[in-house]
């Protein structure tokens, strides 16, 4: 990946059409005069709304960032060979590696908005302590043995589980284990390189504690079903809950999936179970510019078209199945199964069917819609 | 502008020096393994963080977007000669010219959020009606003749007033008068694009009321302080003032400076006036993405340097004066004067200096990161 | 007035018949064990649901106030009396007479939760200061020559104006002219007593500052439409506009009816015109447990009946009309002229007719209902 | 109970002393005329302000309400026997039995705005189907059998249970159990009849549903620490939750105590923990107008002295201890053990001493007090 291609581009426009040709409807004809004016527009740093009407302001969401697939046994090997490689330390700070959408000019982004990276650390290793003003989570989809010490708390990482380390926290991860153990990160990177909100500062080289609890500081006080301390401010604009165990994900939706067959509601659509993780403080989504879930469906299920403002990555977490994105011509159905993760650019339909019992982990990047007014939905069938 | 420049950045880095650099701290050692494993995550669509983490994760924000001044004298001879040569109509849809910032590489974007144009309407031309879910406004520097028309309701603009047209509402301009007019239009169109939420929907060639009321029906049921009509809804998203007069504007600034003549608190800082145009639903800002200010600097006024997240364009309304961006090495001072626009990228100090009476008008993104609570403030000399 | 009356009651219950006499319903057949166990609740400190439920827990609100009707000449003729007789000065505070709902036992309450009074002040008098957890605020059917200090700062009062002194403000009245004045006093004063947050502390015995501005400081920063100071807080829980003035709120109502006159939206309903005094930092009410508006009527106009949880306070500004109130046998019908108030039950269904234009003044306790999630409105031939 | 004196008061004072007798300060001398005056506002339904003030606006707050205490096996007493003699039915409704506030003149209210109670079934009764705005929570201090049916979801009732029944909520009572049991009720009744809010609508005689399960519906899709259906509004004015379990409660009790031990924040102060029952799609209170909350001293442990606006009930749900209330010479200090009912008036100060480890429930009208801004909170020894 060379220097440039890095630099380039949050947004590129993947339209092969202009619009706005010299013969477009609206334009001007070609003339010396014309083109002299042009030439005005350069040296003076302008560029005429007129031309470039068409990409800036289409008819609906064009996103430069396509539809993708990674599969997680191809990430898991180059991890692996990291892990070999590559030394966790200061400097380079994390031995992640993340998802570069091909639309995006190269940059590691899965999305204009959202990054995914897989994290690997070695056994006994320590990844050193900083803090940021990007949000960030952890989710686990196999593996153990690794606690993340948010603001000195040891946070125990397990397959399922959904671990978060809001903004401008100081934080660090320690291997307690013999064995490898890889994991998938997801920050709002692009969005704050893009808007220029990035605050960045060295913490100490070692986590501050080597303890291995199974519960956080932070699960006791908070993880407690409807319940808040007392002690505690009303609000926080992230969630408290350092980890949002798999055991109560999968409790959760198993309820779900058994009022639906008891004749009750709860599910999205049938065969369809999902819980949003949330903020108790709130209500709301556990970070301010991320939105995170996990979804069950039953073996059988195919979901309707659903598109949305706004983009999402999802990792496939337990079954196999199929994922349909895009509609007309620019429709593609991939196989995925444990591990492996996609993005669903903005607008763009996807359906996904389950060949057997699935469970897929999302994070999009809804809050920013939510909270600026222009979230839109659509579903296949809805009214 | 070739389209290859257009369709390029959002946000590109003017780093000249990578912090991550093989020899730099944290970098493993190239040897021919590690050129393999880069290829392989080439081939894979990775990028690993320990390169980019300088780049992605800075101390402090490193807008690619540059400071920036454009001569109103200049902009008005360009927009003049595109009223010659360049119609107004379908498909082109404005005759408006953006600013385009210097490190954005080439894109018509002011900044990485904000779109800033100079629109230009002949005598007796009309612009197409049509919407989108881009916010706009306009702010008049000088001149008046042209109605912009916002869901039939006909809006009359002239100096110093300030003009909304909030998200997905239809509106077209017409000139009834005999001299062409030129003013600023300010929208979200580069946040939009990057985040993938545009929609556009085209109306009718002409606008359907080409009377010319003195103040549009929206200042009659809103525009009265502190009173709202019993027969609206709770809150709205954006204002629903049409416009904001300057006589309104100038009243209020003139207040603040009196009341600080008279010993009482008001003003920004000492002989600094400001007030912002706000949503009489929310008591917040008048668009869900952009905030808009009105400045008054007495003469002899330096105001302190002042640096925060986020984006701004500034338009000098009146007066003369000089404006220095900027810290350290990378500071420079400009000269300005009426119609004059400057870009004030993220985090970048800035300074104003009033050689005599000063007005400005400002539009920043600031909304964007209070609602996403990474919003931060520096001024000089404060605690 | 006796103290017993006074100490009474915030809330009886006018039901001439119990839905739980020892034969309703649900009763046990009364025997002497029956008679016992009563005894034995009575010396227990303990009462019974199932004989009280049809009081307590009615089909729909059964307030204990009444609506009424004081005429403003009689109000003015024993207030004029009061100047005469009853000093104004530390201990008394005021020279108010308040409105003593019938049906609430002879407190000074016009419903259960409002506070309306006729103040009065002789030429050049002082009302001392003092500052109270109660909101108020003043409204001006006729005169001029006082000046309310709030914390300091002089607002002048003239007919039709609307003035706030949120709770907790310093605040007391000189009269600088040669004239007696009187005015209306709305507080809270029932609800605070009842739920027990009332504080109340002493200032100096004559205001601090006897100047005589035309407008306040407060309206210099925050009475330009849709504009507020940048040097302010974001938002405050009560309105920091110190006066509405009438030359804004008849402007607001004559653009309401001329709109009408020209087919556009922004009446209630036919003939009928509404504004709402609002607090500008939230686009709420100017005070959180008191709404207050302005109505006005063309001539001609009846108004379709309204009923709605809470209580309100009405005053006719201008004009003269009849209102009808109540439903069924329990409705009656009173002419109206300028200045008289009249008070409107929770519940009670109201109809308004204007004989001749007609300007109203009202004030609720609605905020409690919005804020509490129990706010009901049911209007005539709505759907 | 006669009738008279439950149709009082909501809130006596009970000062001895008027503040504002004919010799108070500000008073005006007894003459004929002044009696004139005195008639003639009495005639007019007025009140004058300035013999009243004492009372309406007292330094602090006053309430009309004692603080007391109620020894439950008294109460259980009763509620035995009136399930010997009173039918629970149409009409009646509940078998509740409510406590009566000395100070409230008579009324079935604990506090001006708290209603409290004891509910008793028979083994196999039903309590029929009713809805009413009043918001409405049990409260189990020992026993189980009996299922509460709220909106057709059966909610099983166990010691240590904290239950709502938000406003509008059709539901009854079923005992599937072959004992009889009885629990603590909590209402926002006084409030609501003050206010005149209270609608209210039967339903079936008996429940719709008599099965028995463990969980209920509305737990099996929400009561999962965190997590929240995809398939759920955003946010809902009152807690979805049916039922906190009390196996949930103690476990956030402990591990608040644990904390505390490991020499780490979570407890309220030295030996006191305490979890508030919250709603989660809000992080707010359960219900609009109630706050409902769980208490846990060590044994030896001693509150400090805290007193806050607005009225509370407490209820021991283990343990022994002391409560001490008031200050000066009206401070009074009762051993209070399991099944104890106390209220704690406005501005009362209350200290806690837990002989032995001491569990306490508690609920107030606090969220008045937060929504509309006038909270006011003083603890012993703070800043």
């Amino acid at each position: 990946m060379d220097r440039t291609a890095l630099s380039v581009t949050l947004m590129t426009t993947d339209s092969p059409v202009r619009l706005t040709t010299p013969d477009a409807p609206g334009q001007p004809t070609p003339t010396p005069e014309l083109a002299q004016l042009y030439r005005g527009f350069e040296s003076e740093l302008l560029v005429p709304l007129w031309t470039e009407i068409g990409d800036l302001m289409p008819a609906s969401p064009r996103p430069a960032a396509s539809a993708h697939v990674w599969r997680w046994a191809r990430l898991l090997e180059l991890a692996r060979r990291s892990g070999e490689l590559v030394p966790v330390g200061r400097g380079g700070e994390r031995r992640a590696i993340a998802l570069a959408n091909p639309g995006l000019g190269g940059a590691p982004y899965a999305t204009p908005t959202l990054w995914a990276a897989i994290q690997y650390l070695n056994p006994r290793e320590d990844a050193p302590v900083h803090r940021h003003t990007q949000h960030a989570f952890r989710f686990v989809v196999e593996g153990e043995g690794v606690w993340t010490v948010v603001d000195g708390d040891p946070v125990a990482m397990r397959r399922g589980d959904f671990l978060l380390t809001p903004g401008w926290r100081f934080h660090g991860h320690h291997n307690q284990s013999d064995t490898p153990m890889a994991w998938l990160d997801g920050l709002d990177i692009p969005f704050v390189h893009a808007v220029g909100s990035a605050f960045f500062e060295l913490g100490p080289d070692v986590v501050s504690d080597h303890s291995t609890p199974a519960r956080s500081r932070a699960e006791r006080l908070w993880a407690h079903p409807g319940l808040r301390p007392v002690s505690a401010p009303d609000s926080t604009t992230s969630s408290p809950i350092a980890a949002y165990r798999w055991e109560h994900t999968d409790a959760a939706l198993t309820d779900q999936l058994a009022l639906e067959s008891e004749g009750y509601p709860g599910v999205v659509e049938p065969g369809h179970a999902a819980v949003r993780f949330s903020n108790p403080t709130t209500g709301g989504d556990v970070l301010p510019t991320m939105r995170a879930e996990m979804h069950r469906l039953r073996g059988g299920t195919r979901t309707a078209a659903r598109r949305e403002v706004g983009s999402s990555v999802w990792q496939v977490f337990d079954g196999t199945g199929r994922i349909l994105l895009g509609a007309g011509l620019d429709q593609h159905e991939w196989p995925v199964t444990r591990g492996d993760l996609f993005v669903v650019p903005s607008w763009v339909p996807l359906t996904l069917t389950a060949d057997e019992p699935l469970d897929l982990f999302r994070f999009s990047d809804t809050p920013l819609f939510e909270r600026l007014h222009s979230h839109r939905v659509q579903v296949e069938g809805a009214p």
